[in-house]
């Protein structure tokens, strides 16, 4: 009967979801494989609103299985922890909901990243493992635990847990309307072929979208993203042909977008905030890239718990950082704001768009705002955030080179994306045309 | 049991459904909230297709709620009230369908707006209210009311009712594949964070989508939105970090995006079309925003019942007036259609891009397109505008303004983006590179 | 009562859906509308995971009518068909999955396209049929035929099928999330209002989607698109205020994006991927448009079954191609990534934007890679895919022309999109600006 591929987990007869919902996924998806033969016509499981502990790890190794909740569940964990424990019995709710997935497999000390994922799909031999969805349900790492540091655990972003960790070549996979929390990453996934991750919300993870291995014509559309400070909100290596637009990229990642070896892509018209330089970087001779209508913008953290913090590094490193060539980079905004008595090295000059390596890269018609405030923070996580979004008016211009070449990158054509004092380069090897001033 | 947290109105046993669904929607989270302890792992209510009419206003004062239909049900109310009634018994339909609620709410002078509001949101103390979520159903206003002026009723956009009202600080909210149709505020929203809107029809209502208060990091992206002439398509104050993308945003709201103390935020890639100035609108010091890759369409009313209504403003406002500084206008298409013996003031050259006030813009590679036409118009709503829209041929070049910078906004750079003739400012306070043109 | 609007297939006591599914979908519209007096709320039909042959073309004529699945089921059948008969035993399925639809409609010779539609859409009179939706199931047409060509029948993207076929005037329909595979014709819709077209997944089709006729204010958003090379992947006629963006086009398509008499509309922020030129073309006075931030790629055909395929147009034809005027070209990268030895004509100079007819268009701050490869190719789809898009480092400039303007296009303005060796046109009645160069 083909409605006998409709599952509901809290309707199996074999386990008990609220103690181990990991057990209840693999008793259906051995169900699934006993009846399929040489039909394999896909099925569905589906998980209610509620709370279900995961302390096995589900193993997803047939094409056509879509798994779907009814409700992302998101609710901040991070500002939770960092309410004295003394006022949680004043809280509305404590921990996130929607159709919520604990995820509480032990970590083992030195196991592969991958044993720490509630989601584990793989499948050796042809065809490639194709059709898995993961639809509108949460995905809870629950704690974060001590680094060593110092730091407040729950702070650190590492707890050694994936959401969805996919481990070889894959096709047409969709990953819509969840969300993931406390996790170190939420989501890995290898060898991807025309992959989307669309309308997610991914937050507060250590990393959270990370395309990992080699893969092409994927897209990452139309999320709420942001990564914790050691992590990325958006990595990618080896893809082709990859689209990353209308994501809010939030902080507080190490990166907004990192790519590695990454061509013929397009990232564009995302709204991108960081606290940290290296919001966007392009590494390892990725080429041929459009990076265009972006909004960039790079301020201080507001939040008490988390003063201090940041990635490593410098304020020459560019919100935006090139090595390879063939990019285009044009029309994208960036606001700078910072506390010019923090810029590291000390006196240097802020960079916006760097040009490490490479060369033939074509920079035109971007626009930089930088200003210099004097750094304020709060207790309330968005009370503080909002103000110093909002808070464009009482600042000072600040001095940066908004675009910075490199002797290692040549031939690249700079056009007004800054004034004849802010670009920094050998204009006998790159071609210039400086953004026209006004006045004598 | 966790499959408890999920409800379907129709099988719920307390109430009518189709008499007061408002009844049934509060008792069910009555329900919700007696079985929960510290544990809130959330619920759904399931709509399904059908008409629920709705006579007490739904509250909603928990977490990871989500509401959800089959079927956004939109059609036009607009286009059958202005059929003669006598030709009613031959439409196949009369009205919206899909999951829909009517709104019946008494609307009581004088009362507070958010009294109107079908679906009242709201919670004190903390956390904010998170995850609540609206899927694919409709909501429809049913009827507008006169507005004293004498237009037919139907056709003044005002009664009074409200689909969604969020009235306190909320995060993770999430409103999907909806329909709202004839509400005088489809979605009024305060104090969001990292709110989506996505994907959903919101046309043939006062206001569409409505952003107050402030709020950071939300989206917009997506929808199919058509406000009506007295409010705005999409509005937001006090916002930083939105992100308003791969919208199309028809007619006729008085603006298509009006945004008031908006900062760092990415407006770009939506296809805007209205029938008056003021289409998009920066005020209140918006700052450091991008506006990019739009396709802006200002052409003239098509349809009978609307002949002769406007937004009040004059043809020297701008299609994009900006009142803020350090903003990035790039890449954008502007068209404007409109017929010259109608221009106001009479004699004005029309503007395009108007910078009121602020100052150090950057205005960069817009292209604009001003065609003078004989306004014809006709009784089909559709066809008038299929007609109006596909007719590039037939018409005459119209001198334009296509940057006129005010006095009171100084600093800026306007590259590309007119002649030297098409351009009016002060060239000593504001950097200038025009258009290249050709011949002798 | 409402919940009586809802329907599964599978329960329906009329029919055998695994035989034939559509005499069960015209059965259950029938009892629709058998219960629908003058109020037509609107009804959803669920597709649950499963195969279910379609013999009999399924008839809609109702608004507010739903279909959905749970598995948009995407699996690559070109790959499987590629493969040695022998070799599917070791195959771990053999066909696309989900909910799935098996369009088994006798194809009779000569027939109307419309006769192969697994749905037909169609109502006369008022108002127009709306809101119906096709969500999250999976439409595959199982084989292409034989086109006389003595190519693989397989591999002729022809089979006189069509997925969806909607023949008259429709308002506000929705196609999400849905699957489509080995059809002639995916998409076919005529005379569309405000349609949206979201987040699917349509590949291995002759064709993907087709606006026909008119239309206005619709959209065709973050969809993953790619047609075979006799057919269009997106093509619309006579449409205006249409947005299509976040898409992510991958070949084989004779074009990405096909546009005829259309107007005032929104192109940007797409990915497209070719192997032929001709990828976006606005053909037939097509103007006004906004064509900005978009990733072109044209390389070779690396998988071995479709060596020596194209589609016809030379290299003289461009990616872009415009016959129509006051149309914005800004922000867009083009990659043009070719083996110099089989240029057509031989000797030719390659285009990459070419205004053939038409004028007043805007040109600018687009960049242009172009190299020279030498061909390899592999038996193995997506390994030799891979590989050729990551390959950015071996190989040498070609020279190319970025501009060419015809003699039949004036009053153009190209700015910043080549230097002056690399644009062909007369600058007597055409504005140009050379992209700047460097040194002696």
């Amino acid at each position: 009967m083909p409605s006998a591929n409709r599952y509901d987990i809290t309707e199996w007869p074999v386990g008990d979801p609220t103690d181990d919902v990991g057990e209840v996924f693999n008793s259906i998806i051995a169900d699934i494989k006993s009846r399929q033969t040489t039909d394999k016509p896909g099925a569905v499981i589906y998980i209610p609103p509620g709370d279900y502990r995961l302390r096995t790890q589900v193993l997803i190794d047939i094409s056509f299985l879509r798994i779907e909740g009814s409700g992302h569940g998101f609710t901040s964990s991070s500002i939770r922890f960092n309410v004295p424990e003394g006022e949680w019995a004043d809280l509305h709710e404590l921990w996130p909901g929607g159709s919520r997935i604990l995820v509480d497999i032990p970590v083992v000390d030195g196991a592969e990243e991958s044993a720490g994922a509630a989601f584990y799909v793989h499948r050796e031999g042809s065809p490639r493992i194709s059709s898995v969805e993961f639809s509108n349900f949460c995905i809870d790492g629950l704690h974060f635990v001590s680094d060593g540091s110092g730091m407040h655990p729950e702070n650190t972003y590492v707890n050694g847990k994936t959401g969805i960790h996919v481990a070889g070549a894959n096709d047409s996979f969709r990953i819509n309307g969840m969300g993931f929390v406390y996790l170190e990453h939420a989501l890995t996934i290898c060898n991807a072929d025309a992959l989307s991750i669309h309308d997610n919300f991914i937050a507060e993870c250590g990393n959270c979208i990370e395309l990992r291995g080699w893969g092409q014509a994927s897209k990452i559309t139309d999320n709420l993203i942001g990564a914790g400070f050691k992590g990325h909100s958006i990595y990618a290596e080896n893809h082709g042909g990859l689209l990353i637009t209308a994501n809010n990229v939030f902080p507080r990642g190490a990166s907004s977008v990192h790519l590695e070896g990454v061509t013929r892509s397009n990232i564009s018209n995302n709204r991108l905030h960081s606290f940290y330089p290296g919001m966007v970087v392009l590494a390892e001779n990725s080429s041929e890239n459009l990076v265009a209508s972006n909004h960039f913008l790079r301020d201080l953290e507001p939040w008490t718990p988390f003063l201090g913090i940041d990635n490593g590094l410098d304020d020459l490193t560019g919100l935006l950082s090139i090595s390879g060539s063939n990019n285009t980079i044009v029309g994208n905004h960036f606001s700078e704001v910072i506390d010019s008595r923090h810029i590291r090295p000390v006196g240097a000059t802020p960079t916006i768009i760097r040009l490490v390596s490479g060369g033939a890269n074509f920079v035109s018609t971007n626009h930089v705002v930088a200003v210099d405030v004097h750094a304020t923070s709060g207790g309330s996580a968005y009370e503080a955030q909002v103000e110093a979004l909002l808070a464009t008016r009482v600042s000072d211009d600040l001095a940066v080179s908004t675009v910075t070449v490199d002797a290692g990158s040549a031939g690249n054509t700079i056009l007004d994306s800054g004034t004849d004092a802010q670009v920094a380069m050998n204009r006998s090897v790159n071609a210039f045309r400086a953004t026209p001033t006004f006045g004598p």
